[in-house]
């Protein structure tokens, strides 16, 4: 078991669905990986809160052992996005993003951090990314996620940042702006070229797929029939893994990473069944494991005739 | 081993791709199938051509054992479809349909053909589909295939035939389209309860999923890097899931099911690497293991840490 650092947003969204609305419900990448990673490991979160933000949101995480020294409450109010999805929930809609006190954040990490052997630096400004992994004094695996708008106005420092990482966890859309490539399984061979040993595409209502030492790793989401709000699940993707490894103590090997990403599949597949981080914090280990023997079932066949 | 009955269009293709473009390459949903279907099982097609159908491609399916008696030659010239894809090759543009031959197709059955256990009502006229069907004698296990344009313009016959068939093989905009559900796990829930006892939804390269026996079984296509043309995946999926079943005279138990998915979702994967029918006609049963094997190493993981 080895500690877990985290860098990203602490928000309050406001999130419309086809199946409802949720009113400043607690968001940003940093709680969802946080909520997930800490069934299986210590967090240690970076980030920014405002003076608004709710006492209780942080003794949910201090409860769950995170370790919460490195999270800032700046004056001001806390980052708010606003946004809704089309019908199939594959696209979300920005209405509105106020950074809010995230807009001057300058990530520095408190002195017990730094030993941090497990990095993630979660979709904030590359720049950042690169502060916070300079900080850290030997990290033993680190991870980054980003999104269309640092690929379309910071590339010279998402290239850095994609140098100095073990693997990239992105989304299909925007790991195909990222390498102009059409097809998912072209990009994901393009990604490795950048630097990151092993890429990570995550595919929503389709599953993710992984690609490392060569070799694919692709498998479909949890089957729902009933998806409430995406918002997040990326992030609980990136927790579930992270847990999964720190737990355990692995490394990028294909066969641990091959296990890392099945854990955060099926933490995703809880967050989607209600608003914001609603589910994967109620999340206990029991309906995990329930989920992963239903998840064999969904995936298996008999390969002998 | 048992006879297996298609009735679908048999067509020349003017299609256009990012990676090139093929001007009258054979196509048509009975091609793509037979072809499939005929390197496991006997084949016997209901189609009709034109006097501008080359000898050559009926010399194909008879030298494969596919018994063309049903195959009539009207006046008039082949069904052609010409059709563009966007850049992820995920859509479809249709440039000209011209139904020539087809448009009068009255499909009748020799009398040989009666007798017949595994049928595919490949994607025609819901009413033709009845009127071939209601020709077959006791047949074992029927599947159809449908699409957009006869669910907006005959869904009452579309829905006689669902209650007459075993499962519906279709694509996932359009099993979407039918049940109005936004998400494929809903969608596919729905389908049985309009009469299929089974219902597969082919996502393209993301791979397929079934729902039998309240079961779902999901998984995703093998991965190709570079998409030549998407055109007959899905007909090639279904000759291979009825070229397995025929073969092993299985039913629709679940297993049996998952094995034949598999094998049309390993047979599709072959069509998007060449224009038209040209990769499917070439496929050994030598290149298909090999690709089932790399397959199993794509989807699966240790699930014991």
């Amino acid at each position: 078991m080895a500690d877990i650092l985290v860098v990203g947003s602490l928000a309050y969204d406001t999130i419309s669905t086809p199946e409802g609305r949720a009113e400043r419900s607690l968001g940003g990448s940093a709680n969802y990986f946080s909520l997930a990673a800490s069934m299986y490991a210590p967090v240690r979160i970076v980030g920014v809160v405002g003076e608004d933000y709710e006492q209780k949101n942080i003794e949910m995480l201090t409860s769950r052992g995170v370790d919460v020294s490195g999270m800032e409450r700046a004056p001001g109010r806390t980052f708010h996005w606003e946004g809704e999805y089309d019908k199939d929930m594959n696209n979300a809609i920005t209405l509105a993003t106020h950074l809010n006190v995230f807009e001057h954040f300058d990530p520095k990490l408190p002195s017990n951090y730094k030993n941090s052997e497990y990095v993630f630096l979660a979709n904030i400004d590359p720049e950042l990314q690169l502060k916070v992994l300079s900080q850290v004094e030997k990290p033993k695996f680190v991870a980054m996620d980003t999104m269309n708008f640092w690929i379309e106005s910071k590339i010279y420092a998402l290239q850095e940042v994609l140098k100095k990482v073990d693997a990239l966890l992105i989304n299909e859309g925007e790991a195909k702006l990222l390498t102009r490539k059409a097809n998912a399984i072209a990009a994901a061979q393009e990604i490795v070229r950048m630097g990151p040993k092993a890429v990570v595409i995550k595919r929503g209502e389709y599953g993710f797929l992984l690609y490392a030492e060569e070799q694919f790793f692709v498998l479909p989401a949890f089957p729902i029939s009933r998806v409430v709000d995406p918002t997040g699940a990326g992030d609980t993707f990136a927790g579930g893994f992270f847990g999964f490894l720190a737990k355990n103590n692995l490394s990028h090997s294909l066969a641990d990473l091959k296990r890392a990403c099945v854990e955060g599949c099926l933490l995703a597949s809880f967050t989607v069944q209600d608003f914001g981080t609603k589910s994967v914090a109620d999340l206990t280990l029991e309906k995990l494991n329930q989920r992963h023997g239903h998840y064999l079932e969904v995936i298996s066949y008999p390969t002998a005739f």
